[in-house]
Parts: C-alpha cells; sequence; structure tokens
C-alpha cells in the first residue's frame, strides 16, 4: 500500500496546502480531515463552507477571486431571490448550489455526509478523500461582545467585527469520527498528520474538540506537523491574528504552536518569522509559507512532507 | 366593492386566457383557482407546475419558447447537478430554482402553500388572486399501460407516450378549498366563475374533485362558464385530444362540455366548430378562442367575460 498522508483543514488557508500536497502526492494517498463547524442550514439547505472550498479547489472548479463558491459561476438563483424577498446575505452561485441542493436531498434520505462527500468528490474526479471530521454536526459558536453567535452569523453576516471572548463546538465532544478519518488514521502505512495553515480557533480547533481524533493526534505513530497560518504576526486571510488579539493571546507563530502543544512534534515557520524558532517547543522548519502561485503550494507541500519524513518515526511502535 | 371574477385554471393553456383576463379586469378582481395536481417533490423540493406557470405568466416573466419557467433563464444549476451525478429529467432554471427553494423553506415552517403564494405574487406586483385549489396536497395519478404514474413521470419523463386508461386524485376527495379560494367564492361580488382552456381530465379534473369547488360550482349564483381546449378536435398543446381517444370518448369540444355537464351553464366554442353548437346541452357562445398574440388573449378574455354577463342571474338568490 502506497504511503498515506493525513491532512486537517479548514477552508481557504488550509485549502492551499491541501492542494500542493494534492499535487506532489500519489493519486489516492492523502486524506483530508475537514472542519464543519462552519457548517449550517440555510434556505433548508445544508451548507458546508470549508467542504465545499476544499472540494471546489482539489477539482479545479475554485473561484480564485471570490476565494468561496465556483469558478465561472452565474448568480440568476440569487437575483430572483431577491425579487421574492428571500434572504440573500449569504450568497449561493448557481453551479454551487447543486451541490447543497443534491447533498441535502442525500442526508434527507439518511446517507452520511462523508459518503455524499465521497460519491461527489468522485463524480467530480477528485482522487483523494475529502472527509467530514464528523457525519454528526459539530457547530463553532463564538461568545462576542454582540452575544452569541453562530459562525456564519459571525463570519459572513457580520464580517468579524464582534469582539470574540471565546469560542465553543457544541456536538464537538460527543461526536464520533466519520468512518474514512478513522481508517485513514488506523492505516498501517500512514507516514504523518499535518494540520493545514487553517484558523486554528475556528477551523481546527472544532476538529481537535473531538475527542477521538484528540486522541488520535496525542496517541499516533508518525509525526505530527502543523504549519504556521501567520507571517509576521499576520494571517494572510481571515480574522486569526484579530481573534488572538481579542483572546488576550500573543500574536506569533510561537504562540500557535504554543497552542497546539503537545499535539505536535513539528512546526513549519515562516522565513519571515525565523527569530521565533527558540520560543517554539518542538521541531521547527523554516521556509517560505506564502502560497501565491500554484508552484508556491507544491513547495510548501514538498518542504512540509519531507520535514515530516525527517521526524519520523516519531514513537517506537 | 368591484365585480369579481373567479376562474379555474391548470397551466400553460389555461394561464393564456388567465393573462387576458387579468388585463381586461379592473386589479385585485380576478382570482384564479390553480390545479395542485400536477405538484411534486424533486430534489427536496417543493414543484408546483401550475401555480408557478400562472404566476410567471402574470408577472410577465414566463419563458414564452419552452411553456414553462422563466424568460431569460441561465442553466448553470442543471449543468452542475448533471456534473454531480443528480438527477436532470426535470429541468429547472436558475432563477425559477428560487421560487421552488423559498417555497420549499415557507412550507417547511408550516406556512399554508395558499399563503406563500399570495407573498410572493405580490412580491413580483401580481395583482390578482393566485390561488392554490387547496392547502393540503392532491397528486393526480394515471392509470395508463405502464402501470399507475405520477403526473410528472407521465407527463416530463415519459412525454405522455403511455396509454391512459384512468385518472386519480389521491387527496382530493380530504382537500378542503384554500381559505382564499372560498372567500372568493363566497364573495358577495362575484360576477362569473370561468374554466380556463386547460386539459379537463389532468387540469380542471382535480380541481373539480375537491368536493367543496364541485358543490360551490353546483350553488353558485352567479354563472358558470367553460372555455372550449380543443379547436377542430385538437388540443393547441398537450395531450387532451390524445386522452380523450384513449378514454374513448369522442374528441369534440361538445365531449368536453358534457364531462363538465350540469356543473356549467355557459360554453365557449371554436368558430371552427360552429357545427357542434347543437350537440352541447347549455348555452354556447362561438368566437375565436386560438390566442397566439396579446390581443387575442385579451380578445377572449372580454368574449368569455361578456357571454357570462349576458346568462346573469342563474339562479334567483
Amino acid at each position: 500500500m502506497s504511503a498515506q498522508v493525513i491532512a486537517l483543514t479548514g477552508g481557504i488557508g488550509g485549502a492551499k496546502l491541501a492542494l500542493g500536497l494534492y499535487r506532489v502526492l500519489p493519486p489516492h494517498t492523502l486524506t483530508l480531515i475537514v472542519n464543519t463547524g462552519d457548517d449550517f442550514e440555510h434556505l433548508g439547505l445544508r451548507i458546508c463552507p470549508d467542504l465545499d472550498t476544499t472540494l471546489y479547489t482539489l477539482a479545479d472548479l475554485a473561484n480564485p477571486e471570490l476565494g468561496w463558491g465556483r469558478r465561472g459561476e452565474s448568480w440568476g438563483f440569487m437575483q430572483a431571490l431577491e425579487q421574492l424577498g428571500g434572504e440573500t446575505w449569504f450568497r449561493l452561485g448557481d453551479a454551487d448550489l447543486a451541490l447543497h441542493v443534491e447533498r441535502t436531498r442525500r442526508a434527507a434520505r439518511g446517507e452520511p455526509l462523508s459518503a455524499i462527500m465521497a460519491d461527489l468528490a468522485g463524480k467530480l474526479g477528485v482522487r483523494a478523500g475529502i472527509v467530514p471530521v464528523s457525519d454528526t454536526p459539530i457547530r463553532t459558536r463564538l461568545d462576542t461582545d454582540a452575544g452569541e453567535l453562530d459562525f456564519q452569523d459571525y463570519f459572513v453576516r457580520r464580517r468579524c467585527a464582534p469582539r470574540v471572548r471565546g469560542v465553543r463546538f457544541p456536538g464537538a465532544a460527543q461526536a464520533r469520527l466519520a468512518a474514512p478519518a478513522r481508517a485513514a488514521l488506523a492505516s498501517p502505512a500512514l507516514q504523518a498528520i499535518l494540520i493545514c495553515p487553517s484558523n486554528p480557533y475556528l477551523s481546527v480547533d472544532p476538529l481537535l474538540a473531538v475527542p477521538e481524533l484528540r486522541a488520535a493526534l496525542r496517541t499516533a505513530r508518525v509525526p505530527v506537523v502543523a504549519v504556521t497560518p501567520l507571517v509576521g504576526g499576520r494571517a494572510l486571510k481571515g480574522p486569526t491574528a484579530k481573534i488572538m488579539a481579542e483572546l488576550g493571546v500573543p500574536q506569533h507563530a510561537a504562540a500557535v504552536a504554543a497552542h497546539y502543544g503537545p499535539l505536535i512534534d513539528g512546526f513549519v515557520l515562516d522565513s519571515a518569522d525565523a527569530e521565533e524558532r527558540e520560543r517554539i517547543g518542538c521541531a521547527v522548519h523554516v521556509t517560505a509559507t506564502v502560497m501565491r502561485s500554484l508552484a508556491d503550494r507544491e513547495h510548501l507541500a514538498r518542504e512540509v512532507l519531507s520535514f515530516a519524513a525527517r521526524l519520523r518515526p516519531r514513537r517506537a511502535p
């Protein structure tokens, strides 16, 4: 069996490295365990933003301008919905809508989300596992100065403006890992577990809040390597740095490494932050982590994989 | 209160006369009681083809080439759905989809279909009642040589090819009239009840199968006038003549008048069929019933209304 790699990922930032990994690894050797804390019901449809960003990115359908949804999208649905007085704060493109309608229909028939996503990814020609962390709902809820908010209310409707005081993940403590995630973690061919440069508080923490996954990382026999989502104390996209400030955490890559703590064996730091190396309590690899081009994505993927390979074996089997 | 008119209607053929009536009558004096026997659940959405054809026609949004759906429609949803392996035999345009998604969402919250349609018609600027005959489901099922079929399976998927042996309307016997239909029928300002030139067996019979509506027609104090759906023994669109042949009914306008029997006081016959006048057991008006242009629709509407006015009063109050 070919060497297998698992990567934990959220949305846009994580999907960049996920695409790099997908392109440099042989087909069917990458399993992405994806955050579902941002999922919600909207217009009666089941929307899974991080799964869909990951799927569209690997299927080469993603919209590079918007950072979400599909490329070459049309907006007839939203325009008509507005005319009918429907809710339009969360924008759904016409082609994107097919994914939500089809998923909602199949989920209503009782199919597990992981099985639906595996089938749809196959239909789009993706040769990697795109696995929701769990088939049961996990919801990211933010305690803010505007009250407790659902993730999409905070993130899309209020554009991350409220001050965050804390984050909870209802459903995570009771959630079981989706079967394909469990199988990938148990594979004897597994070589490394990576944590993509997603928002640690909003995208990775809901994954780590699933007890089975946290335990799997803690007891893994392969190295666990996280990639910094911060460069020079700033996130390239999204509210990571803002939330760290609001939570009273120093806005440094080293603070992210400390946040993951004993769960990780290695941390990939950006060249701009090389001086933080000493403040990180695990093995560190310094490289360029900003992914503008496809070549950047592939380069970082290779760097992360070879760093993880140097750390192996983590513990005696 | 302004004089009120009610028209019973199905899909395309009926919507033509409905539009003519809408244009020649003052605003808010027309109530259309619309067939829901063709309604179905598809892709988890609640689709109401006759209500939607009526709504789009009156809102001046209808697609004249297709005869269903919206003008200037895009098809990104269907293309993406096909890519995902979804069901594509029933085509839903991107803008059209907004109506189905919004209706499904509101119905799932418990809003009656009649209230949803009234609100959406208002949003689209329609100043007539577009009322589902009932808020509870009625389903047109066809007994055919290919087995018992749901309406859309027969009509769209199999393109009316199977031989029809009978038609049933499960749900109709238990259905109560939707409140706005009941109110319109009870209005002291009501002047006439019209039956549009829709398919008598597939579009009007499901309406007449609702006991409350049949009784209202039987006991109405205003004239009930039906407009022929056949010209020269042929339907302009749809399987009316084919079904009459399969049911062993002569394919004549007179047979349609006989089908409505004692429920109607007047029948509007096409000039091409003037010789059938003697075979019809109620008052007859002969005029041009083929509606190609908007002027044709308005002309027929005026003819039908003035014919009904001449028949008044039907019975002493």
